[in-house]
């Protein structure tokens, strides 16, 4: 290649080829406001924060020679810089922050003091008082923090920086190598997320050892080497070998992560089955384990995945790092297949889990993300740790504060999902003005710019800043949900509208998707939600909020009435609200051929969508909503 | 009073007057059956498990001064030794068996052992090498611990044996005087017990300052002298003071016996404040947080209530011991009040939770109480304790094994729970052929037999056996879904039917009971079962079993065909079932305007009381079906 990559996933092969930040840039709309407010705060927060509970003082520390007295946060709490250290290398690819980029430097300084001449390199083990090196894999999380610490160098590389914290990251990943080698310790990380660092350290270097240590990991697990557990050893996916595994369970953002990191090493290594069988766990799991949201794991215990169809909306665990997870597991696929499919899952997983987790002022996060409030939630101190980040709203931090990271390097690294090149041919995959200018497979040059005010409305606007002379074709994904859909004015058949011919510079095609509300019913093995209705506008779930319900009704006391249509609006939508009367406080189980529960004046229900519920005080919330 | 008492409780004063084990005994039916299982195996399975788990030879290693040095289990453990040692108590005085009887004279030499000459008594705390004394006061467990020791103590009293044991006790119970009185430690034990053991001791010995002691620990619960944690304090009932509270929250367990400690405290102190309160939080309990089981606890992850209609039947977690719980508060509450109504609640909870937790040869049990299981659960292996309570069917054992003990005393104490007497009269509460002589409030001498096939059949007969020469008044209750009950042929309003005349021997008194098949229908608000019907059968609430489904059915594929009735059978009911196909593995949310789930050919469907689920294999089970 006679570019430079800088994508953040970047196969060895695959149907089609990720552009890089330097070759799409989002110019404005709601994901520009995101990563505007991402660049600016919420990365900002999260350094006070990291500073503030200590977890960066616990490298100098390390450095000082004074652990373990005085370390703070959990054993995974170096991690936590990492991903913010890997959200800032984003950012600073993204827009070039020269605060940013120094504070990169001084952050990577102190990193380096910690590593140990053989690589080793964390705050939690190995010193006197502390526990030995690899002794606890199951909860340790060392493996798990040099993922991090990989993907963090990846993204320096991946945006020009071949820097000390790449040598860092080069040295810990070599050290892993030896001690985790064939002849090294034959065990797995109880927490996934070294795979997919190795493998795209690998490719981000060229290092084909990295690449088979990946391998050797993947393959590993699901031989019972982590120890049995209340929750057993699915919780960690130790119980089944990745390629025999039928769909994805346990905890979901171990689960995810692990995914993705077999996709990447079946890709790399041409391993057709194994891609395929992670394709169909991953293909079983939207069919039975996900919400209407793209939010994955029904369990607050082991923060795991359900059985089948268990999908409850109150007690959703819907973990704001299961949809990143997702978000990684899907473009893999996407990318590896060509299947535009997949682009609606990335879509629904950025608008309605990734989206919904920060606050509109970038300040505090949610951690899970349920369908269905059924208590306002108590606000957090804005200067206080959250312990209970299930109790309450939006909270500045947590004691595991795994989420806030990882949707501040998901945001900054935005504008890699937008578009892919082929050969001949650019995708679109997810709409937002942008411009993009690249290359195809062929050589020639294509340039783009995307107008639109997706996802409000649904017209999309793509103009040729720049074109080859010969004939190439512009693909646009068509969601599911999009029927109707016409590009130039002409009926779109399937997901994808395909315009292919030979374009000049100022050529324009439309794509024109029915962005309006729409009622949608679960399947009647979603036992939790049966009897009820979503709405959806394009690819944002709405929700109905307390806030915007008439004389302080609560969402349990509400119904909506399918007799009148739902009409749009541009704040989401309104439908026809029933209240019901319900004055009674007896036993909730009544005799089968009593009265049903009165209804009472119809009101105008105001839907708004769900990735914004929560900014405007306590309230209660649901998205599924009783049809009566 | 003239007589030996002998009832597990015995409020200072109250409506009704409970009936101790000399004055009822379960002569045959479904719970002679339990009681005979309970008595000759599952007690004996409890002693050889506490044996084989080392719990018993903590005391010995206490006694040998090798502690901490091979302690096995949590810090509760010795807990389960005492409630044993109750049931055991219990079961000698139901049926005098006299290797029980060694038993707890040998457990008792032991437990002596261990106590210091302060009455300080633990296995846990204390020692070089453990934490000191009082050290963990929301995780330790040593006021519970001491609780389970003295309501063993009053069983001993109550049951004729005024012991070794009772001495322990009363030293222990002085201890907890001196160290947590008016200048002692300001503190209350994590979990709730201490509380209503110690009214009881108080009624036993006639000890007041235990009485006193319990009310102190009453009232400073709530003041937040208990950790925050990530739960919140409502974990441990210790975020609002009990007389302000207005529903049971937090740890289902915990708050059951909270509630019954303040409920005796109130009786024996004449505070009707108190009692009020706590009978309204009930009421609200039972209105908003409890399953049609009478099971209670929707969280596993904190074993907590959850939210109000916050109840999910596939997660619901219903704790054995809850149900145990809650026919403690509800007895309570029906002696205070005379409200026969109480009785309701103590029947549901007996038959749909604490009589499904063992399995019918007594060896094994649940723990949690599910009303939907998706997925098979695989057989605990019959030698192994259990670590994974959730994923399996019922097991022998448990690290944390609370509930199989609780379960023996609970079935052991049984026939006190069947009638009361008050001035003039006899009340029966539960049915079952029972034998009973008792003194009426006046003096009088009362003799009954009862005869009846319930819960199978709804006729019970009450035959006079022994009556004074004046009226008096046989109260029989008729629980809320009897609808059309009569007593000797004419028709009862009301929750009573009362007869009241003078009595010869001899005489018959009929009751029948509307005992048949009937369709239940959840509150609007009940947002998990929304859609879905029940059949209860009189107190018994029925379950469809994969087991009984024909051609490999599960029970995610069925719905219940409403049109025609649910008919009545031996096992259980027959009703019209509808396949549902589902053949499609996709995306389970779909346009609102497509077709619904089709229905294939109906079937007969068994449905078989939920207490007896599981007894025949791993299989599939739901509570709440479909209606279609």
């Amino acid at each position: 290649m006679d570019r430079q990559i800088v994508a953040p996933v970047q196969p060895a092969r695959g149907a089609l080829r990720p552009l890089g930040l330097d070759e799409v840039q989002i110019t404005g709309g709601f994901w520009a406001g995101r990563q505007q407010v991402n660049g600016t705060v919420s990365i900002q927060h999260c350094d006070h924060w990291e500073t503030r509970v200590g977890w960066i003082d616990n490298f100098r520390r390390a450095a000082a020679g004074t652990l373990p007295e005085g370390r703070t946060g959990r054993e995974f709490s170096d991690s936590d810089v990492y991903k913010m250290v890997e959200a800032m290398a984003w950012e600073v690819g993204r827009t070039g922050d020269p605060v940013l980029e120094a504070r990169i430097g001084e952050l990577t300084a102190l990193i380096g003091t910690v590593q140990e001449p053989d690589g080793y390199l964390n705050t939690r083990f190995g010193r006197p008082g502390q526990g030995a090196r690899y002794s606890d894999l199951a909860w340790g999380h060392e493996l798990y923090c040099y993922g991090h610490l990989l993907q963090a160098a990846v993204a320096r590389l991946r945006t020009g920086h071949d820097d000390e914290l790449v040598a860092i990251a080069r040295r810990a990943a070599d050290h892993v190598c030896e001690a985790f080698g064939p002849d090294g310790i034959a065990g797995v990380c109880g927490h996934a997320e070294i795979e997919v660092a190795l493998v795209e350290l690998a490719r981000a270097t060229g290092e084909r050892r990295y690449l088979d240590q990946a391998a050797l990991f993947v393959e590993r697990r699901g031989h019972g080497t982590l120890p049995d557990i209340e929750f057993g050893r699915e919780y960690y996916q130790d119980d089944v070998p990745v390629r025999e595994a039928t769909v994805l369970r346990g905890h979901s953002v171990r689960a995810l992560y692990l995914a993705a990191g077999a996709i990447d090493l079946a890709v790399d290594t041409h391993d057709d089955a194994l891609l395929a069988a992670v394709e169909q766990q991953v293909r079983t799991t939207l069919a039975r384990r996900t919400y209407l949201t793209g939010g994955m794991g029904s369990h607050h215990q082991d923060e795991a995945f359900g059985d089948d169809y268990e999908l409850p909306p109150d007690r959703a665990y819907c973990e704001t790092c299961a949809g990143v997870g997702s978000v990684m597991v899907a473009w893999r696929l996407l990318l590896a297949s060509g299947d535009t499919a997949w682009g609606d899952v990335v879509e629904r997983a950025l608008f309605n889990v990734v989206a919904v987790s920060p606050a509109q002022d970038g300040r505090s996060f949610f951690y899970t993300n349920p369908l269905h409030k059924r208590v306002p939630g108590e606000p957090a101190a804005p200067d206080e740790v959250s312990q209970r980040a299930l109790a309450r709203l939006r909270a500045p931090w947590f004691e595991v504060s795994c989420c806030p990271t990882n949707v501040a390097r998901t945001v900054a690294q935005l504008a890699a999902y937008l578009a892919t090149v082929s050969d001949d041919g650019v995708q679109l995959h997810q709409y937002a003005p942008a411009r993009i200018v690249t290359r195809l497979g062929d050589g020639s040059d294509v340039g783009l710019e995307v107008r639109t005010r997706y996802p409000d409305e649904g017209t999309v606007t793509v103009r040729v800043t720049r074109t080859p002379a010969h004939a190439w074709e512009l693909a646009l994904r068509v969601p599911a949900w999009a029927r109707g859909a016409t590009v130039d004015g002409e009926a779109v058949d399937g997901p994808v509208a395909r315009v292919r011919r030979v374009f000049a510079v100022g050529d324009e095609v439309t794509l024109r998707l029915p962005v309006r509300p729409r009622l949608t019913v679960p399947d009647d093995r979603v036992d939790a939600v049966r009897g009820c209705v979503a709405v959806e506008k394009g690819p944002v779930v709405l929700c109905v909020e307390s806030t915007d319900l008439p004389d302080g009704l609560q969402v349990d006391e509400i119904r909506l009435d399918l007799t009148l249509p739902v009409v749009d609006d541009p704040q989401g939508a309104v439908a026809k609200g029933l209240r019901v009367q319900q004055t009674d406080d007896a036993w909730p189980y009544r005799d089968a051929s009593g009265p049903l529960a009165a209804t009472g004046e119809p009101f105008a229900m105001r839907l708004v969508p769900y990735h914004s519920w929560a900014n405007r005080g306590p309230s209660t919330m649901r998205v599924w909503i009783p049809a009566g």
